[in-house]
């Protein structure tokens, strides 16, 4: 087993795709000294093995692993002509950290590392400064005490001061070369005392040391944290890069910088960046000192400056996209301490994309372009953001629909409408929403709930309308007209509240905004994504109204793969609703339902004017009939304290009968369908008859029934002869000839099991992975937010199931259902309406199974179009690019 | 393709074998005819296949089948030496269906087969007796009328009733021949009315018709339901038998009967039977005439009587069986018209059984004996039934669990208490329970709920204690005090009622019991069932206490698959319960925990003494918190009215805290253990106090910690690792050294998907098949009765799939986990502790699967124990033994 590669090292593949084995930072820095001969200061890579190897162990040193490292240290030392540890003219190194995907969580880096009580000297009289040499000693015994020894750094810093004090030295850089000996002095007897091993003398063991530390920092809290929030795999391990140290603060003639090729705020071009002369790395990060732009290397040091705009070039040039530098000059030469693609903001990101698909020197092709742009990216111009805040935060829920939004908080819809009317910009604050609260969620700013989850109805509703919404914030104790904090702070209605959707973040008062602005490079670059992702992986909307269709078709939406009917039988028509409901004869029920067909089919007609010549999935009622009527709590009360008239009785029977102990599980959808089996013909008459209206108009109407909750071949083919029957007898009624498509929600289980039998009653499946992630996990959407909030925090789940879909659990039955569907059906069409739709991760999967279309909330779909386009080149996954 | 076969084809197999091809009938008047010689009447049989290619077809005639049937007819008549229709000497025949399994809901058979206009005149001349033909023709007539050509029978019976007012005869048979005459006209003119054609005068037209119409019978809504109930599949298709007519109504050397080989009421040896002199089939089954006992035949005709007896020894000798047949003496010529092994009651079965091992002639097995006897046998020997009864039906629901109770109703659990405190029998009747109802339902005779399926809470109890119950009686209002059925009928607390639980029947009024009683056969036969299956499927019980498991073990159950501990938590023990729910503290929460400790103990204490010896499965707390507290619709109409102190307002409080939309899919089993981290820890520390404390004492716990509701390897994991600690605490505190096995239950989609990872924390699995058809199907236990109704109605569902495993869904989902499981884990000790444990049908499957045992409620272990030796035979099924 090799461990140790040396930057120089002739890899039979270019070392930047080896991230895997060298980590991104050593991958990089043999890219730069192999590939490109920059001038990096030489070093090697522990690779990521050795630290695998290591943690699968238990701990246990990978064997050979020593002689390695001192074989490569030998080659370093004969290669700078010095040794570590040198007591008259000491190498010092630098060991740092490197995984595979930048961890900004895990171990900050050891420098000076080969210094000891002989070799200090040995640096003091080759830089003729005894003073750096004791400062850079006493640095290199604080940073490996606290990083490789774990010896809290307020032991260090508590002498340090007292020390500063002492001799009355106004700034560190006063404390003279003495004061620092004695510094030493104290710093080793924190060490000895703290670990009952004297501060360790010999390179050998130093290095070990350090190593290890490196290995240990992959399973600190810290670096698990980040790696679940960012969902990289626990697995991967991290490098160890031990490079020669280079000094920035020798001289005048030295300094240290940051630079990025292009200005990764904006996207302009021309270098971009910090410089502090006479200054080691952490001194710019530490924004003690004011730092320079790099032109004003220009000033001082002009064969640098041109030297490094040339790297810059070489680097945009070899790599193909805006890169991100460490350097350092020491007496006047510059040395690249690191690279990687330069991190960038959305609106950065699409220009930069642009750009260099213009730069005839790159030429980047439209592919490329599309994967310099992650989803992120446009999510960030999409949606406004908060600027940076100290304000107040209340507590913190799920991030549960992009964006931020401001108001005062409103605890009731009704009073959240009024406000709204009197002009007042306004948040809904509710324990759960529910399609009673809708008229107060569409004047909403924003919406907050304490319970539910990422697929609760306030989350769903919020993403499909583009509202920024915090959901299951379980920290807030909402109440009526005000809500209590954790630290007991009382937010009363009227109360102005900010809602930070995209980082589930509550604030008091009125963070500013910085409104997102959309770039002209957007469409340019999301016209190239459709034409690569085109007949492979289409991109729907989950669109209910014209309205929403018309503003899905403008975010280029090819057709709405889930219309909820249930969202016309809200508002003005739940009294219609309701007498449907209370219908004790068939007679009156009829009457009902053909008072609500001619509501229903206005919204049909809107819907599929809107999207006139693509394609409408229509499902069929689905929810259970209680959604529509009072809630039996508040009636119950209503009749113990007698308000109740007669009507609130009739109400509360029905509410009683209708009720259900889950509902979730309960009857509806195909099920409701089937017990009132007058419902799902009306629907489909009032579409046909919307639909053959549109097509004698001159239109185009494209249909797909959907029926929903399908868990037997029997019940799909019972209604798929309702339908039929519906179909035919209204085009022939109106003359007129349309094709419709007859197909079911894959959303249980039990469908994905048998869709081998299913899909010989349907056209199509779409698999409702809201449902589905529901039953296969066992959780449900409106009661799972403490569950997750545990689970995620214990690491017991990566990543909410419901942001993006469980690939080894639902995905698996998804994988069952596409590949039993076309077992009896190879023409089945597929494609899924849950809202993993819209989530860039699950698009990927689902391009991989198979799927012939995602659909998801209008507002998702631009990033839904680039997320297919990725996937298509294979590249899906949140770290495809910066 | 062959479709016709003789009774006298010789078959490459021993025709009663082929019963799939030939019927139940037909083979067994092959067998009859080709192998044991008997003197049957000359016939053929239209094979399934017939039946089904006409059936795909849509009702096409099988090609080549009328050129079969005429060969086969030509055959007949050359045999029989006459001609169907010769008008001198005609043949007559009859046309029965016969499918695989007995259909008493299919088509009656038609008699006489072969009279026409012509050939009635012949008949009267060979028989010289007017009457007797006509009669005959005018019967043929009207069956064929009502059977084949779809008339009402009504029409017929109006004329013939006329017609014999009109002749002013006493009785059917004194009516003379001429009016028959006349009848016979007007029945033709009720044909020709009807159908638009005379009525068929053809012996191949009147073949083909009836042969047909048995065809159509096999779907009409009469079969369909019976195959439903019975769960027959719907392709089997039937076969028809075609045979030559004898007749018992010649003369008083004439006659018909039924005859048992031994009594099918009591398992008595020696034929049993009705016999009558000069009548016909029909006349036996009407009733009109009474019958006599088989021995009178040896009065009149002792040769006959002789060689009856012969011919039942030789059928019991060939079939190895109790056998049922049907006979015919014609002029003192005996003739086996029928035969099939006999039905008979339970005590019967078990007698019988070990009566032929006895038999030295016989000398059947063992296993043959076991075989005679089905769980529905053992069922009805272990439960009290009604007697028939003509009391008023108020309205049925689901049987969920078996036996009959009778008792005043109540609706309150309290009041139910209060009453049997006064001696009073009592039936709970509620909408449905819930843990607060437990002591009502302990102290009735029988339950009864309008909602809930199979696993609802009041089913899984009633059968837990071996309680009659009725779950799901949708058509009743039940209230608070009264409940009001379909038609109106009001029955108020007080009043007696009827609760058979075996069929779902409620009835007004106290039905009369026939007690069942259990003969000395059934520890017999159970005994050999258990030298069968042992090895290879076990048998455990659910047991929640020290009596259920000690009854559990009387029934000779092998083990506890599951005790409840949250029964644990009912009673007396509510308030502390309540006191670690509302605990506001960690103190709080320890304190109200380690008082739950104490109480534990000693449960736990109680059902490892009665299972000492055997393993006993403990499952941590599952059910959500809310089921320990008060209703939050009861305290908020409480608080509404102003009567809720400041207790009550804490239970609120907590209450809501607790409350769920799905709580089926909520906060619950390893979440709540989670979130409840003590909580678990404290149950493992109780449970291990008791067990080192009976090993001190000498005894020999074999415990199995179970953690339930799991979906990801990391929750098995982390919980494991505090039950390893918890265990080793205890043992090692107490100096004692106990095995304990950790494992979990499978009841999620995702964990049967999953159950590689999970299985690698696992030791042993048992399969929740209760929550795994809920989630998996999407159907909440609670509210899913309305679904089932119109399901199993509909035909959408063949069979509750709470009653019986839905093999092709979730049973794919065992099978995948069992698979997956073993795949990582080959020592995984594989269980199923779901209601489906106790179901005959369901364990056939579990052992196919590969499970190694299933587990039940105590009073179906002894079912259990005979369905898993039936399963080991590999004979399990509904229609394995009569």
């Amino acid at each position: 087993m090799t461990y140790v590669y040396d930057f120089d090292h002739v890899h039979p593949r270019p070392p930047m795709e080896l991230k895997d084995l060298l980590g991104g930072k050593g991958a990089n820095l043999a890219e730069m000294t192999s590939v490109l001969g920059l001038p990096v200061p030489p070093g090697f890579t522990i690779s990521t093995d050795a630290c695998r190897g290591y943690l699968a162990a238990g701990g246990a040193w990978p064997e050979g692993l020593d002689a390695e490292v001192a074989e490569h240290r030998a080659r370093l030392e004969a290669t700078m002509g010095k040794t570590i540890g040198d007591p008259t003219d000491p190498l010092l190194v630098s060991v740092r950290s490197g995984a595979k995907f930048s961890m900004p969580g895990m171990m900050d880096t050891v420098l000076n590392l080969g210094l000891n009580d002989e070799s200090v000297k040995g640096l003091a009289a080759q830089t003729s400064d005894e003073r750096f040499a004791n400062d850079s000693y006493r640095r290199f015994i604080q940073m490996y005490g606290k990083i490789v020894l774990d010896i809290p750094a307020e032991k260090f810093d508590h002498v340090f001061e007292a020390k500063r004090a002492e001799c009355g030295a106004a700034s560190d850089a006063d404390i003279p070369a003495s004061v620092l000996g004695e510094v030493i002095e104290a710093y080793k007897g924190i060490v000895l005392e703290a670990t009952g091993a004297p501060f360790p003398q010999a390179a050998a063991d130093q290095l070990a040391g350090a190593i290890e530390a490196v290995f240990r920092s992959w399973n600190s809290p810290r670096a698990k944290a980040y790696r679940q929030r960012e969902r990289i795999p626990d697995d991967l391990g991290t490098a160890v890069n031990v490079q020669a140290m280079v000094f920035g603060n020798r001289d005048n003639n030295s300094g240290t910088g940051v630079g990025f090729t292009r200005n990764p705020a904006t996207g302009e071009a021309g270098a971009y960046g910090d410089f502090l002369i006479n200054a080691q790395g952490e001194d710019v990060v530490a924004g003690i000192r004011n730092t320079l732009p790099l032109s004003a290397i220009a000033d001082t040091m002009p064969a640098v400056h041109t030297e490094l705009m040339g790297i810059f070039e070489r680097l945009e040039l070899h790599y193909r996209d805006m890169l991100d530098t460490e350097f350092t000059i020491e007496q006047g030469k510059l040395w690249m301490l690191q690279t990687r693609v330069g991190k960038r903001t959305g609106a950065a990101a699409l220009r930069i994309a642009v750009a260099l698909t213009e730069d005839p020197t790159i030429n980047l092709s439209h592919e490329e372009a599309v994967q310099r742009v992650s989803p992120e990216h446009l999510d960030q111009v999409l949606h406004p953001q908060f600027q940076k805040t100290d304000a107040a935060v209340l507590g913190t829920g799920l991030a549960a629909s992009p964006g931020a939004g401001v108001g005062k908080a409103y605890f009731d819809a009704d009073r959240c409408a009024d406000a709204a009317d009197r002009g007042e910009q306004v948040v809904l604050v509710r324990q759960e929403t529910s399609p009673e609260d809708v008229h107060g969620m569409v004047v909403a700013e924003a919406i907050l709930t304490s319970r539910g989850g990422l697929v609760s109805h306030a989350a769903v509703v919020a993403r499909g309308w583009g509202k920024p919404a915090v959901c299951g914030a379980e920290s807030l104790d909402i109440g009526a007209s005000s809500f209590t904090t954790a630290d007991g702070t009382v937010v009363n209605e009227g109360d102005v509240i900010s809602i930070d959707g995209s980082t589930g973040k509550v604030y008091l008062g009125a963070v500013p905004l910085a409104e997102g602005s959309v770039p002209d490079e957007f469409e340019v670059i999301l016209g190239w994504a459709d034409v690569i992702r085109k007949g492979k992986l289409g991109v729907r909307a989950n669109a209910d109204t014209g309205e929403d269709a018309a503003r899905a078709r403008a975010f280029g939406a090819e057709g709405i793969g889930l219309c909820r009917t249930e969202h016309m039988f809200l508002g003005d028509r739940l009294p219609v609703v309701r007498k449907m409901i209370l219908a004790n004869t068939p007679d009156a029920e009829h009457e009902a339902l053909a008072e609500l067909r001619v509501v229903q089919k206005a919204d049909f007609a809107d819907v599929l004017k809107a999207m006139d010549g693509l394609p409408v999935t229509i499902r069929l009622l689905d929810p259970p009939l209680h959604e529509f009527l009072p809630s039996v709590e508040e009636l119950l009360v209503e009749e113990a304290t007698g308000r109740l008239d007669t009507e609130g009785m009739e109400l509360l029977k029905a509410a009683r009968k209708w009720q259900e102990q889950n509902p979730m599980l309960g009857t509806r959808g195909v099920r409701l369908g089937i017990i009132k089996d007058g419902l799902y013909r009306m629907q489909v008459r009032a579409l046909m008859e919307a639909a053959c209206e549109l097509k004698k108009a001159g239109g185009n109407p494209i249909i797909e029934i959907m029926i929903p909750l399908v868990v037997t071949f029997p019940e799909l083919d019972l209604c798929r002869g309702w339908v039929q029957d519906e179909v035919a007898t209204v085009c022939a009624e109106q003359g007129v000839d349309i094709d419709v498509m007859i197909g079911t929600m894959i959303e249980t289980p039990r469908a994905a099991v048998r869709a081998d039998e299913i899909a010989e009653a349907a056209e199509f499946f779409s698999f409702g992975t809201n449902d589905l992630t529901q039953m296969t996990f066992g959780f449900s959407r409106d009661d799972v937010a403490p569950i997750l909030e545990a689970y995620l925090a214990e690491g017991l789940l990566k990543v909410d199931p419901f942001e993006s879909i469980d690939q080894r659990g639902v995905g698996e039955l998804v994988e069952m259902g596409v590949a039993r569907g076309l077992s009896t059906n190879p023409k089945l069409k597929l494609g899924v309406c849950g809202e993993h739709g819209g989530d860039p991760d699950s698009i990927a999967f689902f391009y991989k199974v198979g799927l012939h279309y995602v659909s998801c909330s209008p507002f998702r779909v631009p990033i839904a179009r680039l997320a297919a386009a990725l996937s298509v080149l294979d590249v899906g996954g949140p770290h495809a690019s910066a």
